[in-house]
């Protein structure tokens, strides 16, 4: 029994384009695997040339949205166009018209799929988004039909390829980040603005979307701690490889009884995690449920036909799951008000330091820390003294402590910088 | 709007107390995260203390088989017994009676899907078996609904804890594998006999499910070669770790355009390879779609709340997705004619010879090689020489080639093995 599934494309870009041609090259073998025959019936992109260049036929180029939603053929729309503008627009339009909506846009949902799921709820069709999130990674799907007996307690992703990218150049290759920035600007790996990506917007609207999704309640992106790759130094990524850490942008959500701890931001995680080895432009989401145990998934979060991979697989699972229109969680209704989010939160810390390359300097900043109530695993010299501004011997200090929460590091900071034998050069959080 | 579901467990041993278990502590949960009231309104098992023990209510026990089969409120029967014996009989008699059937058994399910899937197709049931392969790790969901947009060109799984546990420990601490195993059967990882394990079986098993639904086309396990890890020596996975190699058990499956390939075998993987660092009982599917590229699942792939979130995921997945009532790949009548099973494979090799400690000897079998067209790309003498049976010294040589064939491997062993001057003391397959 064959279903005949109309879709049109919005936006034929790097994603809409590979979408368009996983479309068209796999027709025959959806319809021989998945009993579905589907037909792109209407593609809307303002770029003629690309869509020449992609070979679409000229009778299926629309003039206009109105045309597309006035389509009877169109079953689902695909909108792969980003951002909030003219996306929200032909989202709301196409929901409205009870077109089921398939997107990549990560920041659209973040940012409105309550309002988008109420209009879709109300006219009868589906809302998918599988491929706004760790590109062809179905871990949206893993979230809602894989692991769904669990209490999700804690996810750890590393949901940007830009980032990771970056982080795995200064790693192995010692390069600074300006260096390896301008590197991936030319290779395409990186935006001419890469503020996106870099200060960590991009993997906060995803921890947002899959949070939201493994905790069962709204997580606001606004609730989301983050900081960025772009003060991360090549020393201090040498140095923790030498403590046995790598360095990562983390996506960070835990759910404990005490509440939600969302945080996006450079994290050490011991060199033997799962996570430590997943390098270039690789993503991996790193879950755990109170009865799976860990479980990750890894591949690539970008790029035209991985991500096309998760959109067509969305179409294929919205045309054969007819009863399943709402691809997010279900009780988001009331749990927002009652999530209690954390923001002095807990994590071992690494922390770097200039001291004064005096006897008796490491007892006093010990004594600093013990007065702040953390607790030090470790704390080693590293590399030569300099002289510093003032004419003093200066010598680099590295201290790993143990767990400690923030409000206590940003006092000991404080305490130490106050002093006229130390200042505190970097501070990061690290995750076991 | 909730949904009441009623479910029997058969067997509650590890996993089905597992499932007891889950199902009893997170009903609440499943009531407010996925609106399913699921209940457990019968057990069946034999071992009165071990239901004691678990704490099952004396009025849920049923007497036998009929007496869970005749009760209207049970909706899905969950199969948890193991092997081919009653529960082949139970899971057959429930789907006769139009209960949807969600099972942990691998071989149940390689053997006999088709004619399960018959059964349930004409009484209008589903027959769901997430737990049957990798326990907890969600991959039967991910072929199904996650990549399947995707031709999947390949997959390496290690899919088996107890073998991944000893070749870790053979690895990272040197044992010897009889030591190791004796070690795994004391800490519960392995058997008593071990043999379903250890000779790959298992894997065997998993891999006929699982390739069958990522080729579209069923792949009998009669189909698939199979080589267990009994006599992998600690000498060759430390000379292969010094070539940067890893030894896995894997389970692997290429679709290419002249057939399926599918085998089981120690295996070398680039030290590189993501499943290369998949250590102890942990499991991991790497696969290779033609659209997403690369994606590993990884996670605990046994134990009882891993193979328990799996079972009770799949509990979940039927009772709110009644259309979806058959777990398995769709176009099974006609394909098993047409597929063109490879039996000899293409693949790179390890192969470790004990040769002649005399000038000339590697000129004479690299000769023997290029005779045989096999192209080598490093030849190394490792370790030291000794005194052979016949009073002659000896040295291992070690042997990496390029891509070859199973075929031409086994001819150049044999012309190397009638020489005076060496003989193939192991033979390892390698993989990128």
């Amino acid at each position: 029994m064959v279903k005949k599934v109309g879709v049109a494309i919005l936006g034929l870009g790097v994603v809409g384009g590979g979408t368009y041609q996983t479309l068209v090259e796999h027709h025959d073998f959806y319809l021989k695997t998945q009993q579905v025959d589907i037909t792109v019936e209407m593609v809307l992109d303002r770029a003629l040339d690309r869509l020449a260049q992609l070979g679409v036929p000229q009778e299926i180029i629309a003039k206009n949205i109105e045309e597309v939603l006035a389509n009877p053929n169109v079953d689902i729309v695909i909108e792969t166009i980003g951002g909030i503008g003219v996306a929200k627009d032909f989202v709301t339009a196409a929901l409205r018209e009870g077109k089921t909506v398939v997107t990549s846009n990560k920041e659209l949902i973040c940012k409105y799929s309550h309002e988008l799921e109420r209009i879709a709820k109300r006219n009868h069709c589906g809302l998918f988004y599988e491929a706004s999130c760790v590109g062809g990674v179905p871990i949206i799907r893993t979230l809602l039909d894989g692991v769904q007996a669990n209490h999700i307690q804690s996810m750890m992703g590393i949901v940007n390829g830009t980032t990771n990218y970056i982080l795995t150049k200064m790693t192995y290759e010692g390069a600074d980040y300006a260096e390896v920035l301008k590197e991936a600007q030319k290779l395409g790996y990186a935006e001419a603005n890469p503020t996106a990506d870099v200060e960590g917007f991009d993997s906060m609207y995803k921890l947002s979307i899959l949070s939201s999704m493994a905790f069962h309640t709204k997580i606001p992106y606004t609730k989301i701690f983050r900081e960025g790759i772009a003060s991360v130094s090549t020393k201090d990524i040498a140095y923790g490889r030498e403590l046995g850490y790598t360095l990562k942008l983390l996506a960070i959500g835990k759910n404990t009884e005490k509440g939600v701890e969302v945080r996006v931001h450079p994290t050490f995680i011991p060199n033997s995690h799962p996570l430590a080895s997943v390098n270039d432009s690789f993503n991996a989401v790193y879950l755990r449920g109170d009865a799976v145990g860990d479980v990750m998934l890894y591949g690539r979060g970008a790029g035209a036909l991985p991500t096309a991979s998760a959109v067509v697989s969305d179409v294929i699972y919205a045309a054969t799951h007819s009863e399943i229109k709402y691809s997010t969680f279900k009780n988001n209704a009331t749990a927002d008000k009652s999530t209690n989010f954390i923001s002095d939160f807990s994590s071992a810390y690494y922390i770097r330091l200039s001291v004064a390359d005096e006897t008796g300097v490491l007892a006093k900043i010990s004594s600093i820390f013990a007065k702040c109530n953390m607790s030090i695993v470790e704390i080693a010299q590293r590399g030569k003294s300099e002289v510093g501004e003032n004419g003093q011997h200066r010598v680099p200090l590295v201290v790993i402590t143990h767990k400690t929460t923030e409000n206590r590091v940003k006092n000991a900071v404080a305490k130490i910088n106050a002093t006229d034998i130390g200042t505190v050069n970097a501070v990061i959080r690290v995750e076991e």
